[in-house]
């Protein structure tokens, strides 16, 4: 964590000062702004945090609740979550709160008395062996406070507009402000008031129902609901060994999936309720809580639980859809996105992968800093198209994925060909719920895999999988990727080949490259009264040890001095660990390799150092140049060390 | 981390339900209180979050300044102080904001240049080796932020008077409430205004310039200040490039002791500024900063600071004192203590072993549940008389390691044999600053070592040493003693003997004592109305791995069923690790142990399982038995479990 960079912070780092619309923000929702969110769910809030970087833009986030989530919804949180809420600075908080998944245990029929369950396996949790992030359970709820906490803690302070519902909006073809939204408020003082503001942008996030998506004209395409499950979130005493490992239960009487829940007592059961008839005409939801129970006990024979409390219950039917498009562009038009759906919004199907939550965040994570970009003029609107391109696949996938986990989860324990199959699915498709197997294809932000041997380990289209270096200026082992927060900037390490600090090397010729030269990224891209590293920050790591690397002889690139006192920045020159060896782990070229990688922590490109051209071309493509002069920067950027 | 157990918890599981005083807390100051805490620095604020555990004591915390700490003062976190945070539920927060040290290096002058220095060594930071807590630095005004948060958010809801001057005070020898305080109100609306507190105690962490140390008499003995040092919390430029590692710099010009401090740039350094003249009267204080930096800079020669901008700063002069007696009792009498000292009150010396904020952190740890003990009832007023009898001597050793250590670093180069002499001593008393040398000798709440050898890894009298067990609800690897919350229970650990949960065993009969006899300490010690752990959290560590361990066959001891609800607790339940086996790691007897630890993290007794009334006696001599019938909770405690 860097703070004190622009002068000594007595209070709480996380509190970022409040900067263009932070300072004195209205209480009151403005007449125009720049992005509309509609919804504070995982997708809106994680978006309202990552806005709240970008203190110029006007966010405003509207909520038809009275206030924020307090019970049910989403709690499956995968690694690749944990890693964005690494961005946000809340990992280690939520982790310390949360239910951390161990085990998944599966139950079957005992063959000898088949009324009775028995256990049939045991699994280690996938997130195990897949990185240096769990695989957590708590409530939704607190997810959005911690992304609440992010956002009205980040220079743009924001918070989001309660009670305030949407009920449509038109796109004008011409303005400033083309979108007229409709809204109305449902609680507070101005309760009944109808209003209207005009935005540049709206993304709507508002759930399953979503009238954004209506509004737009979009379809959510898929199959109907045929299946039924109850859902609680119960405190229980029960004789159940296992009430505190996640399972899933395949009994004659039915099935269950049961989720142990943060704090020690609580869980979650997703209890089967069968098929549903045609012309059931959802009569299903109105299953008492009794009922839903009594099933869970009848499927947990020969034990029972006696439930103590039900803080929460739902019935909901199982479908999996997904909106043929992520935004209001018809299909064939290239004009401007000016409206964007988002999670549950353009995405449903069944809780039980544990997928939800997640997969709309990463909606809101991709969306937020290109909404940034071309806001605050780094980036072309063009860039905007690329939301749908790479989400809608994604969510593609996802229902995918989840139509056959739940069929599986939803079988008969008959029409399993061994008890093992349920465990050997989950075992074997784990990279896809941890979240780690999104694959973006090549687009003006994900270059072609040309080089892609040169950094095996980090291929691109997918995530950053950090890896542990050592921190040269103290010696800490820490994990290369962390550094990385969710500010919208562009990180690039530069892996250097074998030379050491000070040694001419390719390493020395691209960084001299990168500060010198009228086409480099940093003096196309850089706003002129900026910080060097404003909009990319650069890093290296070497081949040497720590204690190897001199550095004062390495280029002044990877230690500028920024900030109102032009403080030299230790935290971007990195050495090889002692223990993982990241050119081992991640399969780096010896001779050297720089990777790109965008604000949402997607490798977007592995280049040969010696390629700067088509580094320059690559940014060329997302970017727009500063005002004239376009290399201001080459020589000495305003505040950069010199050598 | 454990919730949901009263009802389900929608917020920050962090901030604990209001009971008792925390139920309207007067905004102002009352007339009577229980424990009045002079002084909100890291003794007092700590003090004030153990209370605020005890509702129904009323504690009030007074502070001269008008608010909180903004600047300066300590910086050193050792890993017993981050072990102590942890069990005041802040450690994972404090340790991603602080600097966390992984090498010191020593600098002394280049043989070939002696005006040039040069590094002579990189020794690997203690905390490294020693657990699994890292050694941190980070500003006393966040330590003392963490701990006003944790005395807000606990039941008793403490919060910091401010703005409120201790002036005197009078032990009365009769009355509830006999220490009559004399306070004036110096911010506020109320400044000026004198007015009188009756308390029943009074713990006096108001500084080195004591008034409640005078109050009393007590005598701060020692030698006087004979070297001065200047200190300066800074942000620089700097061709150093041991910038952001700990050094201790002996050069020809002097001494620097270098601390890199939280946030990636500042840093604080103590700069020798020799030796102070008998007639000085104290002018060296006015050394201006100006002439501080300058001779850091010749110090550092051949490499130089240029200071952007100096935070905080100071001089002071080094002595080493400690108050003869930490309480008000004349030597030689046995009545009640009623006014404790705690910190720099009773100990004050060079803040250069980074010593200072960790040992008053666990005088006020040391005082927190023994006044919490008495004013609920469970312990006799003598209990109060062990603060002063354990925490002197480690003040005294606390005095003698600064003394030895302060006169190295302020020594010439010429005047050590080797360079690497500092470094030599560094590293082999490491274990004494890391806080975990503390050694209690045998009293009331300490026994005697007569069975150590079941269990030669948990000494008695020392702080219990962590380590990593199974939870047996859910497979989860976790740390035995991280459970332990600052929430003033004793816990008692019951180390299984080989036979398995079920089986007739040594645990098994030591277990069904503990529940059932009527001079078990659960019976004698725990209220009626109370949960059966509300005094003693009681935990077994099985030899067997986690998935032998049958949950159900395990004596309802250790799964009972408490909280309005009557949940069971699946908590208290361990195996021993596949990786790190707790048995082997503190060389634990295989015929089965109990281990007994104090509130405030100290193992206070050894004992096979066999010798319950050794146990039982223990506990006589600390604890008042409840109201009669005595064994009230003989047969079923109220909400225990039963088989």
């Amino acid at each position: 964590m860097q703070f004190h960079h622009q002068g000594y912070v007595s209070g709480d780092p996380r509190v970022l000062p409040a900067a263009g619309e932070g300072i004195d923000r209205p209480a009151d929702l403005p007449d125009e702004v720049d992005v509309l969110v509609v919804g504070s769910g995982p997708a809106g809030m994680l978006l309202a945090a990552q806005l709240s970087q970008y203190p110029d833009i006007r966010t405003r986030v509207v909520e038809q609740r009275a206030g924020r989530l307090v019970l049910g919804q989403a709690d499956g949180i995968q690694p690749r979550s944990v890693e964005t809420f690494q961005a946000f600075g809340f990992a280690e908080r939520i982790v310390a709160e949360a239910y951390n998944i161990a085990y998944m245990n599966f139950w079957g029929p005992d063959p000898e008395n088949p009324q009775n369950i028995v256990r049939t396996s045991r699994t280690e949790d996938y997130a195990k062996h897949i990185g240096e992030f769990p695989h957590l359970i708590v409530n939704q709820a607190r997810v959005l406070d911690y992304f609440a906490e992010a956002a009205a803690n980040g220079p743009g302070r924001i918070v989001p507009d309660y009670g305030v519902e949407f009920t449509g909006l038109t796109v004008h073809e011409e303005g400033e402000h083309p979108v007229e939204v409709r809204l109305r408020y449902v609680a507070g003082p101005r309760k009944g008031e109808e209003r209207t503001v005009q935005a540049k942008y709206v993304a709507g996030g508002d759930g399953a129902k979503s009238r954004v998506r209506d509004a737009i004209g979009r379809k959510h395409l898929g199959e109907f609901a045929r299946h039924a499950w109850g859902v609680m979130d119960v405190t229980v005493n029960t004789d159940f060994p296992d009430w505190r490992i996640k399972c899933a239960i395949n009994a004659e009487a039915g099935n269950i999936l049961h989720i142990p829940r943060e704090g020690g007592y609580l869980c979650r059961m997703y209890i089967d309720l069968g098929p549903v008839a045609d012309d059931d005409n959802h009569r299903v939801r109105e299953t008492p809580i009794d009922a839903i129970i009594a099933k869970a006990n009848e499927i947990l024979h020969p034990y029972t639980i006696e439930v103590k409390q039900v803080a929460w219950s739902s019935v909901y039917e199982v479908g999996h859809r997904v909106t043929d498009k992520f935004d209001d562009v018809p299909e064939g038009s290239d004009r401007t996105p000016r409206v964007f759906l988002m999670g549950d919004a353009c995405h449903t199907h069944s809780a039980k992968a544990g997928q939800g939550m997640n997969v709309s965040m990463q909606d809101g994570f991709n969306l937020g800093w290109k909404l940034g970009s071309v806001l605050t003029g780094r980036s072309p609107e063009s860039l905007l198209a690329t939301y749908s391109a790479e989400r809608q696949p994604v969510a593609q996938e996802l229902i995918d994925f989840d139509r056959e986990w739940s069929q599986l989860m939803a079988r008969k324990p008959e029409e399993f060909e061994s008890p093992q199959e349920l465990a050997d699915f989950y075992v074997r498709t784990s990279d896809f719920p941890s979240g780690f197997l999104t694959q973006y294809t090549p687009s003006m932000i994900t270059g072609e895999a040309v080089h892609q041997e040169l950094a095996a380990g980090f291929p691109i289209g997918r995530r950053f999988k950090s890896a542990e270096v050592v921190r040269v200026c103290d010696g800490n082992v820490v994990h290369l990727g962390h550094h990385a927060r969710a500010d919208g900037r562009w990180r690039i390490y530069a892996f250097a080949d074998a030379a050491a600090a000070g040694e001419a090397s390719a390493l020395d010729s691209w960084a001299q490259w990168m500060q010198d030269a009228p086409n480099s990224p940093i003096a196309r891209f850089t706003p002129q009264d900026a910080d060097v590293d404003a909009v990319f920050d650069v890093k290296v790591v070497y081949q040497q040890t720590y204690d190897e690397v001199e550095f004062a002889k390495v280029p002044p690139l990877f230690r500028p001095q920024t900030g109102p006192l032009g403080l030299t920045d230790w935290e971007k020159v990195y050495a090889a660990g002692p223990g993982e060896d990241i050119f081992e782990a991640r399969e780096l070229s010896r001779s050297g390799v720089v990777v790109v990688v965008r604000p949402d922590q997607y490798v977007a490109h592995v280049l040969p150092p010696e390629q700067t051209d088509a580094l320059a071309d690559f940014f060329a493509g997302v970017m727009i140049p500063v005002p004239s002069p376009a290399n201001a920067r080459s020589g000495a950027p305003k505040t950069a060390a010199t050598s």
